[in-house]
């Protein structure tokens, strides 16, 4: 008899999920609010990158659209502001790549549906829930950051935050001209934000996004307050003031004559993420139980641009446990945690510190930029491990583990 | 840098990480309250069956000095009393093997000394651990189920018994004859209590442990407090009046005029053990985090022999994350967790769960029985999972898993 699995959710999360399970000819239904030819009119979702390990797994589920050896990019750029500025890079040992979720997901959409996948386009609520898990040996919730994680427990030793801790001005742009190295760049400005740029496919081709994270109460917080709609041109001089000020390593590849949104104006968005770590599962009135994936579980600020790819990691897990097992219950719920836990919630642990350290800067931070600025060895590997943020976790997750790295790539840097 | 580790303990726990890392060339040093010329000397300690999987750790260490095929045994017969009492048997998939401790252990000792092994002959108390611990890169606290538990946090979720389950009766005997196939026979006597018969290589040769794992306030408890050393005549008519009456499938092999204790009157133990489930990890006044391995972490009662098998997985686990890693702290007792708990924690839950379910006999675990009764090939899978007891909870951690297990053998039967 075909297992019969409910999705609820179509983000990167559950289509991962349905494209593993119908490559296993598994049943699979999901519900979402959204249809595929809604996307185009919609505004700015994210401004997602897929590490190598996710376009992997893209690969193996035959939806790898945009190859990363064309739409990708190779490494980092880093810039950190301050008296002394430092400018170095880091490799990708396999490229990067980043696709407008508003091209992605209706594509895998389609994708799944003609590889039978059945969708019902339909909002559902937290109330819904115990009669849609009748239906189905198992019942998927991934409905993202917004949508049902009530339905989850918080867990309170994951979730150091209850307020976002950047304020996010993210857009499209068209106007910034490639690195020498087509290559995200990252720039910190110390005590005011960070900019992530970001080479991404849009609508009109090749476009760059741009995350800003501001701090809160700093010189740039007012770009998540200031609207482009309510007047394009003092919006764009806005921001290459401040980009000029606080980022030159990209403003000063800016042409400003040519610097606006990509498409349109729904290509900006502003607001905050507040992170939080939930439970993976949770347990209906009815007694089944029911997994939360993606967002749903760990959800990041997107400084590191962890989210997507451990929502991606943790549907494959979970595929394949779906396919070991046969009883879905609180004993399926360690297994699946047993194997997904690590990745998912290192990269919360991470991306948490991270967003603490650039405030507030502790010293063995700054040991760690500096030697890292001299080090390209270590740049590389602190570059291409944001594919495996649990080796990421695995040196920062104490001072005295920070020093141990850089004491491992100091005597590189003296010789 | 050799990494420098400390052993506190030798056990079995003890001396297969020590000769584990032995064999990677890490530097030990064990401390132990006994030196291997005591043991001879010593009531009898315990009556341990290695599992296959032991057996094989034993020949990775290089110390398989008594071979399975020639000392071990091959299956498990099993006897359910009552008024329509079953007997059954299943096989294991490679044969266990049963060997005196006080025999077992000093060849340990001696072989991880001739291997460059240190040992400190003393007893270790809490207060000495700090002092310890500065000494060496990690200290792994495995002294038993007796000596400084209490140093590691007891997790009350896994720990559902304050007090001995049954009252233990335990000896090395002669005058048994071995059935049929060389096995261990494992006898439930309904509302008093189970027998394990194991073959076991003593001083002397080839002996009979018999695990009477009596039923507090039951027909037999009376075992457990009865002392040979009083008037052995009189115990051993006891012995054979009780085996007779409640656990005919070992009685009917046994020779009167020859049973008695195997070497001497140290054959014998009497007791109980209070199951406890403990943090694997502590951390101590100055910063350092200690690991506590095999008893310390998880003791079980004997019924289902899962202690030792577990400890040594625990211990070969430990001594492989200790090779990957170079900082021992709580991110390191993590990725141990990670790989170690699903194992002892699920032997843990599945032996507290065979100690209720014998007591109580709840209507599903009968079911199970007589399916087990009738089924070869369920009873082979049952029997060859002693080796896998995370396999067994998969089966046992629910009555819809024990149900739906039984329903497929329930058709072989009927066929
Ligand atoms: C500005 C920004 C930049 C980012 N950059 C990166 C990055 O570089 N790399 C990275 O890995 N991550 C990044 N992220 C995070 C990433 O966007 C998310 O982690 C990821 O999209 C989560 O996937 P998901 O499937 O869990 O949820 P979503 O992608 O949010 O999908 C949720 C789905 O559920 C549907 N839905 C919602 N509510 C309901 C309902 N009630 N009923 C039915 N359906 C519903 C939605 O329509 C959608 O289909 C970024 C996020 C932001 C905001
Ligand atoms: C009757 C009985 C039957 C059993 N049958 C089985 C079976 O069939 N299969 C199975 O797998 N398990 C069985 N067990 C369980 C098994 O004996 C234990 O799980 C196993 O021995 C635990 O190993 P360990 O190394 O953690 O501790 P131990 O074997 O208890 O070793 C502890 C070590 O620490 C030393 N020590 C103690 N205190 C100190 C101190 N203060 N300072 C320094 N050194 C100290 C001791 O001398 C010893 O060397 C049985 C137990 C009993 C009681």
């Amino acid at each position: 008899m075909k297992k019969r699995i409910g999705i609820v959710g179509a983000g990167t999360a559950g289509l991962h999920l349905g494209l593993f399970l119908r490559q296993h000819d598994v049943d699979v239904t999901v519900y979402t609010d959204r249809k595929p030819d809604e996307y185009s009119g919609l505004r700015l979702l994210n401004t997602v990158a897929h590490n190598a390990v996710t376009v992997q797994r893209e690969v193996a589920l035959d939806v790898n659209e945009w190859p990363s050896e064309e739409f990708g990019y190779f490494g980092h750029y880093y810039y950190v502001g301050g008296p002394q500025p430092m400018r170095f890079y880091g490799d990708l040992k396999a490229p990067s790549r980043a696709v407008d979720y508003r091209l992605y997901q209706p594509m895998l959409m389609r994708a799944l549906e003609a590889r039978g996948g059945k969708f019902c386009y339909d909002a559902v609520s937290a109330e819904d829930l115990e009669g849609l898990s009748e239906q189905y040996d198992l019942l998927v919730v991934c409905t993202g950051k917004y949508a049902l994680g009530k339905v989850f427990e918080k867990q309170s030793e994951n979730s150091p935050f209850e307020k976002p801790q950047r304020a996010l001005c993210v857009g499209l742009f068209k106007g910034i001209k490639e690195a020498p190295i087509r290559a995200v760049t990252m720039s910190f400005s110390p005590g005011h934000g960070e900019l992530i740029e970001i080479p991404t496919l849009s609508f009109n081709g090749m476009s760059t996004a741009l995350v800003l994270e501001n701090h809160i109460g700093s010189d740039l917080e007012v770009l998540a307050h200031t609207k482009y709609d309510d007047d394009p041109r003092a919006f764009l001089d806005l921001m290459l003031e401040k980009l000029g000020k606080h980022h030159p390593s990209v403003a000063e590849r800016i042409d400003p004559a040519e610097f606006d949104l990509a498409n349109s104006s729904l290509d900006i968005l502003q607001g905050g993420v507040v992170p939080a770590f939930r439970d993976g599962h949770a347990t209906l009135n009815n007694g089944k139980t029911i997994i939360g994936l993606g967002d749903i579980q760990a959800t990041v600020d997107p400084v590191l641009g962890q989210g997507a790819n451990m929502a991606s990691y943790a549907a494959w897990i979970l595929g394949e446990e779906i396919l070991a097992h046969s009883v879905y219950d609180l004993r399926f719920s360690e297994h699946l945690e047993r194997r997904r836990q690590d990745r998912v919630l290192c990269a919360t642990r991470w991306t948490n510190f991270t967003l603490s350290a650039l405030s507030a800067l502790p010293p063995e931070f700054l040991a760690f930029l500096q030697i890292l600025s001299q080090s390209r060895e270590m740049a590389d590997e602190f570059t291409d491990n944001f594919n495996y943020p649990e080796r990421q976790w695995d040196r920062f997750s104490s001072p005295e583990r920070i020093g141990q790295w850089c004491s491992q790539f100091a005597p590189t840097i003296a010789a």
